[in-house]
């Protein structure tokens, strides 16, 4: 058989430099494991604009169709700003999404408690948090139409986007949410706003749907997402899995990284359907951006990057002992103290760079 | 002059209980102020349907149009949850935002320095905190057309929604905001999702446009609504006034409003355009809800309203005085160390019950 592919797209600002260590990490595991990659790379966001024209190349598609798994660093910076909606580095990021139709996207929020001291919140209320959100990633009021700006004939403009989802798109997700929850604290609660969407009122009842005929054994409850968003900030640990939409998911797993006090050591998953090999349709990147006001400096945390590389070990190749492993060896450098300025506050100790971090989880490993 | 009209609609749950004690509040500014009102009572939400059908009767949507302020208490619960979403408890709050046309929700975020230790939050991160949250409250997703749930002709459905805004409902929120910022720190944060929403880009060039035009001497910046959400958990204090969409608007003080660790401390107000006699449309409530959970039991707090109707005095009324003195006086019981249940945590020190906690207020007047 041959080596699982890998399909690496850098991006843009500190991508490349965060993905430098996850090659770093790759490497290790085909040296010392025997799990070997074919690797490739290629362009997305600002870096495939600036070579082609576009966020994201029809090869470059083609390609992320293909391969095992996608890794992506991060996309956008003011350099792109003034450019055409169209040709958005977020467009190349959201026609991979879509296109792949990568409907579940698995967002841990999980307290490292070596860190627990740095978040905003007090200590006893992050410690030892471990949430899975589960967010819908190719429905919703990202990709639904009508869209876009309209003249309204009197002087003034419209604009419009359209909410939208449907029964089978609800229970895709929602079983995704079903299914993790049954290896975690078996709980799910699902968000929306079914008070004031009717949108929010179909989603609400095909999750109760999917529960009732194919999950009863799953402890659900359903919340509006603004009391989500205060309940996250109010009392974090209540929550096991949580699955909602493309919107409030973007605000509340946010939200939810910043209660961790460690966005720069968060990973991300999105997962479609089995592909023919079995393997799921997946990308994974970290839930960080691209930083560009650090990007090149050697300041960016490449954690969150490298720990996307083990939920792919995990979630794409079935290598959950690896991906403990590597989880591991992450736990084992921040226990020693070593830190990236983001971990740092303003205490200012003596911060690791990208690179220094990098070698550190590969010598821990 | 005939005295100013005030309507009170107590509504559902703790409505009823915390609108009491503002009763109290206002007898005692027309015996000792020579503030005195006309005060009428009526029904909303749940406790107007089961009266007359409907979450709020015309009669009481003409009175409310007429009063110089609305103050509401709040509405729904769990006796409502299976009715249809027309007639909702919500729709009836919903209505008189849309119909007396309150395109402006003021949310202040407030740390009471008696109870920076209650919030979640870390007190160096709350401690002074003092965020202004203005939310647009008659538009966008919660008013869109099409709106419904339809059989998608596959044995499926289909829930949708529509996000829509215009020129003029941007800039005039905007011009809300701005006029806030320069009786405060000068400073507007704008936020929505133009990076994935082309609704959220013509948000923030309206709302630039009203900056360069009118308010070029108010600091104006911009932050996707994701980040918004992160950086109020992780930096709050760094936001004078936030301007955002009705949705975004929704969870993002309700976050805040959790920052505070003081949810039954928090007032609104909702502004219209200005009626014949200069005021101007408006309806005072307070963020928390109807909470049915303990309902009748002296348990509420009904700090969140009275200081509702303190924004009255400020905002309809122009008594900015009156305001203070009222505000003072919240504060002097809470630094006398009266505390409802919902401000006392586990500990479980003697609390006192919502009528003892409107008359200590009233005593410190
Ligand atoms: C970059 C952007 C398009 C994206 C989103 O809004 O989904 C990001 O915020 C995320 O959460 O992955
Ligand atoms: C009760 C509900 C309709 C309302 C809303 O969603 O606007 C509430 O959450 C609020 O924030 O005032």
């Amino acid at each position: 058989m041959p080596n699982p592919s890998l399909l690496i797209l850098p991006g843009d600002g500190i991508g490349p430099e965060v993905m430098a260590e996850v090659r770093k990490v790759i490497a290790w595991f085909s040296d010392h494991r025997d799990v070997a990659f074919e690797v490739a790379e290629d362009l997305v966001g600002g870096a495939a604009y600036d070579k082609h024209g576009t966020p994201l190349a029809d090869a470059t598609m083609a390609r992320a169709q293909k391969a095992d798994a996608v890794l992506l660093g991060a996309v956008g910076g003011p350099k792109y700003d003034k450019l055409d909606f169209a040709v958005k580095p977020e467009r190349g990021l959201l026609r991979l999404r879509k296109e792949m139709d990568l409907f579940a996207n698995l967002r841990p929020a999980q307290c490292f408690e070596a860190l627990a001291d740095f978040s905003s919140l007090k200590r006893d209320i992050v410690s030892g948090l471990d949430i899975m959100i589960v967010r819908e990633l190719t429905s919703g009021v990202y990709f639904g139409e009508p869209r876009g700006i309209a003249d309204d004939n009197e002087g003034g403009r419209v604009g419009t986007n359209t909410h939208r989802y449907t029964t089978e798109e609800i229970r895709r997700v929602a079983r995704s949410a079903f299914e993790l929850a049954r290896k975690r604290d078996n709980r799910v609660c699902s968000m929306e706003k079914s008070n004031v969407m009717e949108a929010g009122i179909l989603w609400r009842e095909e999750v109760q749907w999917v529960h009732d005929e194919e999950y009863p054994d799953v402890e659900l409850t359903h919340m509006l997402a603004d009391s989500g968003a205060m309940q996250l900030v109010r009392r974090p640990k209540q929550f096991d899995v949580i699955v909602t939409d493309n919107l409030f998911g973007d605000l509340l797993s946010d939200a939810a990284a910043m209660l961790t006090g460690s966005l720069g050591m968060l990973p991300s998953a999105s997962l479609g359907a089995p592909m023919e090999n079995g393997r799921p349709k997946a990308l994974y990147e970290p839930v960080h951006g691209s930083a560009p006001d650090i990007a090149g400096q050697g300041k960016a945390n490449p954690i969150a990057c490298i720990l996307s590389f083990a939920m792919a070990l995990r979630y794409s190749f079935d290598l959950g002992d690896e991906a403990t492993l590597l989880k591991g060896a992450v736990e084992a450098v921040l226990a020693q103290g070593l830190r990236t300025p983001d971990l740092l506050g303003e205490e200012g100790r003596d911060a690791v760079t990208t690179s220094e971090m990098g070698d550190a989880i590969v010598a821990a490993l």
